[in-house]
């Protein structure tokens, strides 16, 4: 296993859900960066349990300190360490059940894994508890990529059978999206996002979960960044995206409505706009040979639903290898899509800029 | 960018379509394998062109040349080259176009990555001729994985609005499946496969192309393989099938349709059976927490319609940045799924092989 | 820059001399190993200052918290954080002094890297106490190493213009040496190791520092480790020990010597004993072609002087880019080596621990 | 095992002494690069074998054919793949002796590590021939030094007893060193240089081989290069010099001698000239911290006298597992360090390019 990763910038994650905290280490980082903490408290608090009553009432305010790596305010060059501790853990939840392995979860692919010494509590090191160490390093990767006027923007596209508009919609201008980091629950279209919280909000109350689609944009991105083959962009992204628990799916520009397509429509054809070459459409989502073509690159990631649900589900005592039943109680999110905004942000900013090459 | 991948075994891939050839060095294979000359050869001609008449005349035969690492018929331990010559090269017919960049190929995005400096003849780097160098890497991990009795099978699931069924189908026997690779139009359902084979012939002779998901399943992992977070198996084979020219989404398991399940639906419930656990359903894709559950690792993989079309299409002359009108003649598959069968095999292969511990 | 490194076990470092304190990441640890905490402490202890009257008075017990990657006394599998808090700084020392770059430390090169950004207390991240992190790693690489037998022994060999006997002295049984880390000055002549410590306190009254040579030996490493070329054992091993602040020379058997000798003398001639293959001497120390003959792998490693002296030095004041005398007060060894040892075991621990097949 | 290496540029080593041949895959090179093929030629000259009476009369041409990555000679950008046939094998003299292990080469390490299915002739992918497509890389990476206006200069330190004139001598103008590689004999005092020549005649007479040192500088690198601890300028440097068969040593600066010093004559004490940070002496080689200072990068390579000789050897038969003798007849260098000068270069420039930002 590896909780590194990047070229340039190299990022390692650790930390456990009921343990003493989470953490991240941000090595070749430039020197100097100034990293804008209430920038970075307000992307937490984007990915932060209890602000409303749609999301599990575990209310941690995600305190970060850093460690190392900053002296008088400023980034020194050498590695960062960030590191948010645990405070609000009902860890003995989890003792009760911990030989039942719970449906969705990682329990019992952990505990092969990692021959039954896993952190069973809370799902240990595979809690997405720890997605808010991968907010803190987006928050500052988003911050490098903001100095080269390339900003990441994502809403909820959809949630069970509600869909909202789409960024690939030929008509929408992607600049007045630039808002929706602000909202409580980011649609484009707000008469949509009222229904989708009506919607989570009524599975909340049945004790079951529902999945759900976010939509992002990396908008002026510079043509040319990425590669051919094995570091193609939709590589880069789609690599760090499915590092984020809850993943299933992903696609980019019109994904797999492209294979109900003709290439008389799908190709996007080329004109020239102010001595530039442009294209008339987006079907591509901005990249072509696995490189940016100067167009917003589109991608939708989809979410599973919560595995936590307060229904009786059948599953196994992995201990004495015998079929059981399991209600979970705890505090669980009906749909972890609206706080997993800031998480798709942070890492598709992250495998944006080891795409760029570093300027220092 | 890299034209290397892999952690235990790397692959190095390098070449142009109207080259001298396109090769591959396959780095830290196990010593004193017999290659299995003419099971690498089948897997070539599966994506081979010039085979039916559904796809491009340009007939070429894919024959390799192993440059180093084999001695006496096996393989040494020191790193492979594989190289194969082009010798079918109509390469006339790209300097006639080369400043009219072609929609939906890389020609633009490698224009200005590689600063005007790339071979624009068929794509060069960026062909998928290179494919066949991922086609023998495949060959060769999937022997790999057969040692250990794993074993990678792929179907045509979709082209255009015909469908095939779903391995994701729960009375399905994926045992039932393994002679799909066998098939020159391999689907589970053959009338689809007749049906879909009708449908491509119809869209060539309009001078149009049309796009098509492929699924594959990996059967017989073993549980507890892959990582939490950034080497999770989702990650590592996603990575690697969007190395792959022209695939633009990837699903697991019931992927994008879980965003309107619902937790109590989605999860895949736990049971024993012959002291194994098992999970009911495979809602999952075989995937929980980045790591294998011991079901079939399923996925899509959707591909637009081929990029060369031979109707007319607006563009630009990349020269002059004037706008410009292109018609591409040349010799083009009008489906390319058929033909990326066994590349997302092989994609596959190797990514599941980088999660296995390596034996020797 | 990269604070990283490793192929199967990843070590991220980071952390500064007055700042928070430092740590280390230790990633991909198998699960269910009790951490042997004695062990690592009494290594600690080998390194830390205070100890006696050759070495700096900073008085840090270098107490470690594990942040992550344990749980009911064992690591999990999860990536493991170590973290030492900085307690006894003097950190004032250092404001006087920042400007003047200190000779034979980073000031200059790290201020120039890191663009004046970097903490220039102590020599921040640059400094020598960062090897507790390492030590912390290496005692536990070493633990592992020890579960198939294998062991890594140190001694100081020379200081300034004494020399201990060689570890590449044809009768000398290694076996012999094997308490060599249990001594508070280990030599393998006591009384050279007597006169070593005269020496160095005679240096020290004199407000001077001096170099010296460690020796370490790699016991009962199978045959058939490392890699011809760019993973060679001499690269791997040589990597990690230049990452040790001093070290300015390494050579592996005769080394430098070598080049004095003819074919016929150097080449160490085999002979079968008890059915095994193994050479009469063992100049090479260890290494042919890259890879372990099952002899011990035996290198020295040279340390220049300690760079702090109190004595007057002439150097520049980088603000005003003026010339100027420095006088370094603080607190400082007059020889770095004895402290050095259990750092060049852990970093060899480390290297040697990346070539083994992971069992995991 | 690892036949690649890099972090920008990945350099991709294959190929057997008496297979097909040899080669290298370049990757990332920046597009547009003219690839001076008469310098390449010039400088896998200064490697060949069959240039003069010292070594040996095996007389390959080393021609090279570029694979791919050049275009209308340029590079393209893509992934660029150099080969060079093997044209003047005597396999069969290696036929004969295959199960007779040749003392101080890695025909047992070779065979073990990789269970006998080595290609023995020659020793295969562990001859010394590969350093013919180190050359090639080194060429290209000098050439990329030199538009930064870095170069990099060697010469034959030691040869047996007989020594050459220091880089490290204080009054020595490196400047006067630059036409070092046109010699065909490269010493700064020709008398030595002749001296040693004759020398290794008459070791060649004896049918013995001898060893000796190269001494190589890195001319006008700029201050700030490299980085603390993992990836500090000795440990790359030194990780790629003992990639080169034969090397057993390497030191930095006054290396080993630092060793017998006083910190207050090892401190290359700051003064200001022309308003730039200067050190008035060089001991710690050009590398305080891992980083360049802005002075020579100097350092010294041991090479072990050549394994193959006419004298008569006690060895093992592999197969039998009996003792034995062995006489290698052959074609052989008696010291191998004249031809090594361009690949120690190659690797140097290979090194510090890894080091420095690239600029495409």
């Amino acid at each position: 296993m590896s909780g590194t990763w990047g070229k340039n910038i190299k990022y390692t994650i650790f930390g456990e859900s009921h343990g003493e905290g989470i953490g991240i280490v941000i090595d070749n980082l430039p020197p100097g960066l100034e990293l804008g903490m209430s920038n970075i408290k307000s992307e937490l608090r984007r990915r932060q349990p209890g602000t409303n009553n749609l999301n599990t009432t575990r209310n941690e305010p995600d305190e970060f300190d850093i460690l190392s790596g900053m002296f008088k305010g400023r980034t020194t060059g050498a590695p960062l360490c960030a590191f948010i501790k645990n405070t609000n853990q009902h860890s003995k939840d989890y003792d009760a059940i911990k030989n039942f392995i719970r449906p969705g979860h990682a329990d019992f692919t952990g505990f092969v894994k990692f021959k039954g010494f896993n952190d069973y509590r809370g799902g240990g090191h595979f809690s997405g508890r720890l997605t808010a160490a991968i907010v803190f390093a987006g928050a500052i990767a988003k911050q490098l990529l903001s100095q080269q006027n390339i900003s990441i923007i994502s809403h909820v596209y959809r949630i069970g059978d509600l869909c909202d508009v789409s960024m690939m919609k030929e008509d929408l201008l992607l600049e007045n999206c630039c808002n929706l980091s602000s909202l409580s629950f980011p649609t484009i279209d707000p008469a949509v996002g009222i229904a989708m919280q009506q919607k989570i909000s009524d599975i909340k109350a049945l004790g079951d979960s529902i999945g759900g689609i976010i939509e992002a944009a990396v908008v002026n991105l510079p043509t040319g960044l990425g590669s051919p083959f094995f570091d193609s962009l939709e590589s880069t992204i789609s690599h760090l995206i499915f590092s984020i628990p809850g993943v299933k799916g992903i696609e980019f520009g019109d994904g797999f409505d492209l294979a109900k397509m003709r290439g008389s429509d799908a190709n996007d054809q080329f004109y020239i706009e102010d001595h530039k070459v442009r294209t008339k459409t987006n079907h591509c989502g901005g990249i072509l040979g696995g490189i940016s073509t100067g167009m917003p690159i589109i991608f939708k990631a989809a979410f599973k639903p919560t595995a936590s649900i307060a229904l009786e589900q059948t599953t196994v005592n992995i201990n004495e290898l015998e079929n059981a039943t399991l209600k979970i109680m705890g505090r669980h999110d009906p749909c972890i899509v609206p706080r997993a905004l800031p998480v798709v942000e942070a890492a598709a900013a992250m495998a944006i800029l080891d795409c760029l090459p570093l300027t220092n």
